[in-house]
């Protein structure tokens, strides 16, 4: 097989997309337009990637980070001046090149190499990815000779009347002999409306110099489109999140409402989950077998274990063991390490804290920087006072605690093992393991008191 | 009127669902298929209902219960040899009988009927439910004769061209002469490509026999579809929301996204009711009128009274009254019984607890195991202590009492009528009616004390 | 240019609706569809509006107030008779007068403009809005002449099947030479089998006085559909959703999920917001620039500014500023004014209360009826008690000061200039500046306890 090198054109602005947001750097599914290309065409057998940089290089360069070279485009000139810019790294490699615009986020590995494989078939010099469209205006039209190969491309505004009925389009993407894309590159001029050096040019510079121009039609044209404005982001995001879910599905897992579920790309469900709507999951999320997850839980960086419920929650950068019955309306923030059978119930929020197999905080709590033990069972509204204005401090309660309703555990504070504290109590030292700590007053009842109460209130 | 037998096929594995949960049992809109069908079968005037059951027999059995006669098919050989495991209970019966799919939740009893009559009208021994299929790729074509009756089924594969152009298709549903469908099948044979007995070599054994064989054709050809994997299963439920939604809104209710409202096939909800975007109402629930649900509530088993708000919030099992409101974010789980004009606010979770009319739960609270009777103020993050980490107690809070915030009433308590539990106590014994109950600390202000503490912590 | 008058009629009862609320002022995005229309006919240059109000009157007055004239028809006789009742504001007046029904909430000024500049144009006496419809089925067809003006409108039930190929229909909206106008109808009669005058008679009569009868098409049928039941109400939902969602994303603004996300009219956003899923964002509400809002977040009557973060969170008639973080499930209740770089976090809920800069409520509390001044930190579970059964009170907590855990601060109270107040205290009395308050019991550890209670339970 020949060397391969692909070149992603991300230098343009994207003025329609009215953002400070570099245009490639919008996400699509949670992910930027610029990394899901990168990501397909790495999963091919790429020799060197060249990313084309200029609006927002040094964030597209954050973004990419090693996934490729970079070349800069200082002044946007058009798209054969971008893929100029490569030269240093790439005009002298035998090989071919592929050339990719990074604001096509649907594109597949399996239609670029598809093209690469026709390329090399046909022994072309070039070869344009097509495909037919139900509506060409605005594209460049395709006009091919006798023999099936590309005679020229047609952009839209030139074309006659005949060549407009031609559904065959230019999607933007081609592979080309590397040589002879720099040779031909250098002979691009810039003599039109706009002043620009376009890409297309080099197709015409190798059919004058008799080469063979060939094209490979993809039957999936949607998977080709620009995103140029928001309007079509939310298109791509749509068609994006349809592949995505209809994967999942065929997997195995039950999404109720596909339209209203959002995945991210690089998500695993295990068989027979089922996730209820306005559910987002993203990031580097797994879901094991047979968990139920939502409606409207938003679950972000976690790993979740087998038969878990996560039911109108929010859960970040966590793991989550099996059988865990989380919410509704919980809160798992940050790393959280919650094992096997454990209940974070209804208004609970874990921030930083581990829990052991089979505890309990069903309600109202706030468990943040804490070892929590096995067995354990936080009462309803109790709270781990990790904060003193200045600091923050560990609360460790052992296996085997009971802790009473609204008791407030002052960190750094140690509850040992099968200690009771009692409801209410506010605990600011330590308490031996198998201990009762209790911190209240004695209940007084004044009778007949809120007759004389309420008159006073007058 | 003859006399009516429904057999529904409900054996088959169901591979493609890629499921440990039998195919027929996968719900569409929170009901198991095969309870679709069984649910519009029995809505017809059946004498009897025999479900084939193999493949998580007991399963299907524990659903369906008392609806339907079963017979097993120990090895799945065929719908041919499905239906002829019914032979026992059947056979010798005069009447007709229906053959459904129990994989066709959308089917309705509208279209069996009409079936059903077309068959008795025609005095046809067979009587073939077929649609027209704007892509009848796939499926066996329906071939008439000159009368308009049916000559022959021919299977998508065995079709020729001029057969494949043919639009009316097999949906797999039939009626039949009882008698006669039990003799033909004993004659069908497996010599086929996957060795199994097909249900429509019936027709043709029965033709052969020289006997008439009809045909009705439905308009509604997605009402007959086959759910084969989880795609088809969302699409089903797609289809299913969709009439759910219109039916109640031609009924007077608001659904402000018929897309994304989520409501079961037995719910019922009052004119005038508002259903707010991402809410689920499931089960045997009822909504009266004038009610504002959601948007993102979950609602399953619940009675609801008229006039009541209940937005961002999940209730389960209970029964909750008229003028009431509930939410954002409340959780009302099980056994619970909310009165007239009772409020529950935000962050309030209710369990196996009785609220007497107007009392109002507003914040932050607990109250489970409890009964509350009318005229309570519970003061923001009161909770019932009902845990002893051994057994739950009962707290019993009388009319007009009102609890301070914060309080923690440790049952078994009881807070007598118009009594009054002061901020921040915790009551553990019970309180007289008109009592005032107290259980705190003074306060001591320490002078300058800050900035001697902060001294301290650096 | 002539005077222009506007009737807008909504008198009509609304049957399908199926409603106690009058047709017209059910709501779509938020806004009652009479009120749409008043918005787009205000937008214009018009000299009068008169609505016509019949069922409801009261209601549709109140909704409307100083934005039209009002004429009652207290019978609903026909589309002719209700605009006879504006004779008596109307009738002698020079102008133009356009009749537009108020159930048609999705028609632009731009259309109703193009109107009445075709009218001016062609010097007609009076100009249809037609429409090409894909199904004309229902509708009355407009026969033209051969100059093009109109000859005759046909209803459905009267034409022919010549003229029942005619795509082009009557949208029910007109202009007319006003004085002919209320001459003409006093000539309609309710000849017909309902016994109703109807509007479109009126043409007739001018064709027969030897008029001019212009049509001008507009090329969105969509914009000029009636809402007669709610399933067409869901309907004009949708498409209204999808402008109004499509216009931000034009401006800059990304919506993850445009099928679901509910923007009223009314609601301006800043470039670079992303708006998530589930989320509805409506009333007179404002949204900054680079914020992040949801997913399932509700908004409703607020001033959001830059750079804030609201997620799964509700919000309602309230001023929050720029940087502000708030949620996953926080409530903000009305009056609440909310400054820069504030943190209102998880199962917080505010009501009536001002927040200085930078203070937090991270978790658990209600801060109601209260003034909390700039660096606080409000520990979690810590709960304004402004309530004493009778009446609410103020509690003012100064700049800097620290609020411990699970503290309760029963007002009116003042927590003065940078104090500190210990977790669990219930404080009933002010703090002076730089104090720490404290108030509880002390700790006690009865060792080796549990078991012994434990026995006891037995």
């Amino acid at each position: 097989m020949s060397n391969r090198y692909a070149i992603i054109l991300a230098a343009g602005q994207g003025t329609r997309m009215k953002s400070k947001l570099y245009k490639v750097l919008h996400p699509v599914c949670g992910k930027p337009m610029v990394q899901h290309v990168i990501d397909q065409v790495k999963s091919l057998d790429i020799n060197e990637i060249i990313t084309i940089i200029g609006h927002g290089a040094e964030k597209v360069k954050e973004q990419l980070g090693e996934d490729s070279q970079y070349a800069l485009q200082a002044e946007q000139l058009g798209t054969a001046h971008a893929v100029l810019q490569a030269r240093e790294l790439l005009a002298d490699k035998e090989g071919i090149t592929i050339v990719v615009c990074g604001d096509t986020p649907l594109i597949k590995r399996e239609t670029m190499e598809a093209l690469f494989k026709h390329h090399e078939e046909t022994s072309a010099k070039a070869t344009i990815l097509t495909a037919r469209a139900d509506d060409p205006a605005g594209y460049g039209r395709i006009i091919r000779n006798e023999d099936g190969f590309v005679e020229k491309i047609v952009e839209h505004k030139d074309a006659n009347e005949h060549e407009r009925a031609i559904n065959e389009i230019n999607t933007g993407t081609y592979c080309f002999d590397n040589k002879m894309l720099f040779e031909a590159i250098r002979n691009v001029s810039n003599d039109n409306v706009q002043g620009e050096y376009y890409l297309p040019d080099v197709i015409e510079i190798l059919k004058n110099q008799g080469e063979t121009v060939s094209a490979y039609v993809t039957n999936n044209f949607a998977e080709t489109l620009g995103v140029n404005d928001r309007v079509a982001l939310a298109e791509a995001e749509r068609t994006m999140k349809k592949q995505i879910n209809e994967f999942h599905m065929r997997n195995g897992v039950s999404i109720i409402d596909p339209d209203h579920t959002y995945i991210g790309p690089d998500v695993t469900i295990g068989q027979d989950s089922v996730i209820f709507p306005g559910t987002t999951l993203s990031g580097n999320t797994s879901i094991g077998f047979e968990c139920r997850i939502g409606p409207n839980s938003e679950i972000s960086n976690c790993k979740v274990g087998n038969n878990t419920v996560i039911r109108q929650s929010a859960a970040f950068d966590s793991s989550i063991g099996s059988e865990v019955a989380i919410g509704p309306f919980a809160h798992i923030r940050p790393d959280s390490n919650i094992d096997d059978e454990v209940k974070i119930g209804n208004f609970v929020e874990v921030k930083k804290a581990v829990f052991g197999k089979r505890s309990k905080a069903s309600h109202l709590s706030y468990i943040g920087d804490a070892e929590v033990g096995a067995d354990v069972n936080i009462g309803c509204g109790s709270i781990t006072v990790n904060y003193d204005g200045k600091n923050k401090f560990l609360t460790k309660i052992e296996d085997g605690v009971f802790i009473g309703c609204n008791a407030n555990l002052v960190a750094p504070v140690t509850i040992g093992k099968g200690a009771y504290v009692a409801a209410g109590s506010t605990i600011t030292t330590d308490v031996p393991g198998e201990a009762l700590a209790i911190a209240r007053a004695s209940q007084i009842n004044k009778e007949n008191y809120v007759g004389k109460m309420n008159k006073k209130k007058k």
